[in-house]
C-alpha cells in the first residue's frame, strides 16, 4: 500500500517527511458551490448590495479556515501561506459558486488550505442562511488548478478562469 | 432582511441572542460523499481492511472538528456537545459514503456542528488519497434529519436510515 | 492578599472555583476606541459605504474572539456565551469608537469577553490600516455596563446609551 | 469489545453519548512528577524564590491546558470546569511533584481535564530547563482520587493528602 | 481605496499576497497601560515582590497570544516569531506600563504579534484584578519602534527607551 | 540565574530569542510509557487486530499535539515541523510502549513537539481505557536521541533502536 504516502510500510499513519523538499512558489485554486433555495440566494444578494453581508462574513471565515487548516486535518504539515483570496459568483436562480486561492513559498503544497477554505466558507453561507433554509447542499468542491512543487501542475478540464 | 436572523435591523452580523432558548436535546444527522476514482476506492477498501486506516484517520478528524465548529463558523454558538458518531459506507465503484451524527442537550441545534465534522471527515479523506488522484470532488453534504427545539423536526426527503 | 481572589492563600494563581455558583443571566457591556488620522478615519467611512469593509471584518473579529477568550486570558473560566453584538460609531475627526456586548446563562460574568471582543475588533482595525497610518492609537477600553451574578450590578457614570 | 466504550459494536471510535447523564459536582486529582538532576532543582528552588520562576510559568500552562483538552483528547467531551488549581513540592534531591485538580458541574468526569494539566506541567518544567538537563523524565502521572458520577469514587492507595 | 492593502480593486478583504517579499530581521516594540485604582497597584505591588503574582501571569499570557496572533487577527499571516519579551513598570499612583518586543526572520512585520502581545497582557491584569476594580481602563496601545522590511522604520516621537 | 535560558538577567521570563540561529536539519526522538492492567494490555491488543483501534486513534491524536506544542508551552517558539511518527509496541504483560520521532529543518530543536506527541498519545491510551482501568499510569517520558542544531547530538545511554 506505499501508494498512500501517509501510512508506512506496515499501515501506520504518519506525517510524511518533507525535510528534504524545497521551498518553491506554490498555489492552488479550488472552487464549490453551496446549491439553495431561489429565495435565499435572493435574500444573500440583496444583503450583498444593501446590508446583512452574507458574503463578507463567509469571506472572512474562509481565509482564517485556511490558517487553521493544520489544526484540523491530521497528517497536514503545517505552511507559512503568504496569501489567500476568496471570491463568490451568484449563480441564478439558485446556487453560490465560491472560489479561493492560496500561495506559499515553503515545501509543500496548499491544494488542503485552499480546499478547507472553499469548504468553510461553504459551511459559513450555510450557517448564515439556515433560518430560512435547511435544504441547502454544499457540492462540487474540488481543486482546479495548481502549481509548483515536484509532482508537477495540475489543472482541471473545462474549467474557466473567472473575470473580476 | 429581517429573515437572516444573523443580522440586525441595520444588517450588521451578530451572534443571535440565545439566552432565553430551553436547554433540551437535540440530534443532528448529515450526509456527504467523496468521489474519486475506481482506483482510489480500492486502495482505501483494501487499507480499511489490512493496514493503512484512511477512514479511522478521517473519523478521528470529523470528530474533533464537531468540538472545533464554533472557532471555525463565525456567528455559531459554543455549545457542549454529547455525542458524535461519524461513519463511513464504500459504494463502489467511485464514492465514500460519510454519515455524521451529533447530539447535545443545550439550547441551539448542532447542524453546523455535523455538517462540520462531515466536511472535515471529508477534506480528510481527500488528503490522504491525494497523492493518488487529486480529481477527488466532494459534494453532496447535506442535512438529512433534525429534531429538538423550537422551529421543530426536519427530515430531507428520500433518505433512507443507514444499517449498521 | 486575599482580596485577588485568583490566588490562593500561599499566592499561587489558581482558576476561581465556581462550581457553587447559580446559573442566571449576565450582561456586559464595554467600549473602547481607535484614535487615528482624518484621512484614515476618511478611509474607513469611504469603505463602509462602498467597499473595503474595514468594520464588517473587525466585528466578524471580535465576535469569533469573544468565544476564544478562555484560550487566551489564564484564569478565565469556560463559559457557554448567548449573543454578542459588536457595533461601531464613527466619530469624526479622528476616532472609530466600539461597543461590544456579550450575554450568557452561566456562572461567571463576561466582562473579559467583552473586553477581549472590543480589543480584537479594535486591533483588526489597526491591521487593515496599518499601511497608511501606523501612528494609531487603542485606547480608552473600559467596561461600561455589567449585570447579574452575586457581585450586583456596575454602571460606569457619565456613559450614554448608544442610539442605533 | 463492548467494555471499551468508545467504539461501538463495529469497533469504530466514537464520542460516547452522555446525553443522558446527570450534571453534578464532578473532582478529579492527579499526580505526576519531573525527574532530573540535583543541580537542575537547585536552580528550579532558586528562581522560585528570588527570580525566574519556572513553577509560576509551568502553573500557568497546566491550568490553560485543562481548558484546551477537549481540542487534544479526541474522544473528549468538551465540559465547562468550573475551577483548577496546580502545586508543586520541590522533593530533594531529585524531584518536583506536580498536583493539579479539576473541578466541574458538568455530564462528565474531569480525569482527563486533571491528568492533561498535569502532563502540561511537566513538560513545561521540561522547557523550561531543558538547556542545563536534557536527561529529565516525566514519571508517574496518576490518577490520586475522583469523585462524583455514576461510576463511583476512586481513590488510589497509598496517596497522602498534600498540606499547604 | 487602493490605499488599504487588504482589500482588491473590487473591495473585497485578502490576505495581502507576500509570496515575493525578503525574509529579513524585523522587530516590533509596543507599549500600552492599565489606570487603576491606586489601592489595585499597591496590590499587585505587594504581589510581585512577595506572592499572588499578577505580571508574572499576565506576561505568560503576553507571549503566548502573540503566538496566536494569526488565529484572531483575520488578514495576518502566519508568521514564525523567533523571540517575544514583556516588561512592565509600575507607575504610581494609579498605572502599570506594559512594553512588549516581537522579533522575527520572517517576511512580514510583527506590529501585530506587539500589539496582541501587550494588549492581552492588559486584558490578564484585568482579570486578575476585577474582583477589587472594575474601573479599569486599558489605553494608549500604540506602536513606538518597528524596523526592517520594505517599508522602512518606524519610531513614536517622544519616546524614550525603558531602562532595565 | 543565567543557566535557565527562558528567564532574563531580573528574573522575567521570556521567549528566547533566536533570530540569529541557523535552519538546519533536527530530529528528536521521545519514548514513554502506560502501565496497566494485563486485561486491559489484552484488550487493546484484540482492538488493533480486530476492530476498536485504541492506539490508531491514540497515533492520530500524538501527531496532531506535535503541531499544537507552541499553543501549550508557553516559551516554546513556533516551528515549522515537517515530519512526525508515533509508534507502539505492546509489552507484556502490563504496559504499552510510545515512541515518538519528530523532524524540522527551523530554528530550534524539535524536543518539545516529541515530548508532547509521546504525552498526548498516552494521555488518549488512558482515556480510551479508563472505563475499565482507572490505575493507569503514564511514566518514563525521556528523550532518547536528539540531534541537529548548535547544542550538538544528545543520545541517552541504553536505549536500543526500535526495530519495525
Amino acid at each position: 500500500m506505499s501508494q498512500l504516502t501517509h501510512f508506512d510500510a506496515q499501515g501506520n499513519a504518519r506525517m510524511v517527511d518533507i525535510t528534504e523538499k524545497q521551498e518553491t512558489h506554490r498555489v492552488a485554486e479550488v472552487r464549490g458551490e453551496v446549491l439553495m433555495s431561489p429565495e435565499t440566494l435572493e435574500l444573500i444578494k440583496q444583503g450583498g448590495m444593501a446590508k446583512g453581508d452574507v458574503l463578507g462574513v463567509a469571506r472572512v471565515a474562509g481565509i482564517m479556515a485556511a490558517k487553521a487548516t493544520p489544526n484540523l486535518i491530521p497528517m497536514a504539515h503545517p505552511i507559512m501561506i503568504t496569501g489567500v483570496t476568496i471570491d463568490f459568483i451568484l449563480a441564478p436562480p439558485d446556487r453560490v459558486e465560491i472560489q479561493g486561492i492560496v500561495k506559499t513559498g515553503g515545501k509543500t503544497g496548499v491544494e488542503m488550505e485552499a480546499l478547507t477554505a472553499v469548504s468553510v466558507a461553504a459551511l459559513t453561507i450555510y450557517d448564515m442562511c439556515k433560518a430560512v433554509d435547511k435544504s441547502m447542499v454544499i457540492q462540487n468542491i474540488r481543486l482546479v488548478h495548481k502549481s509548483g512543487g515536484k509532482s508537477g501542475d495540475f489543472a482541471r478540464e473545462g474549467e474557466k478562469t473567472w473575470e473580476k
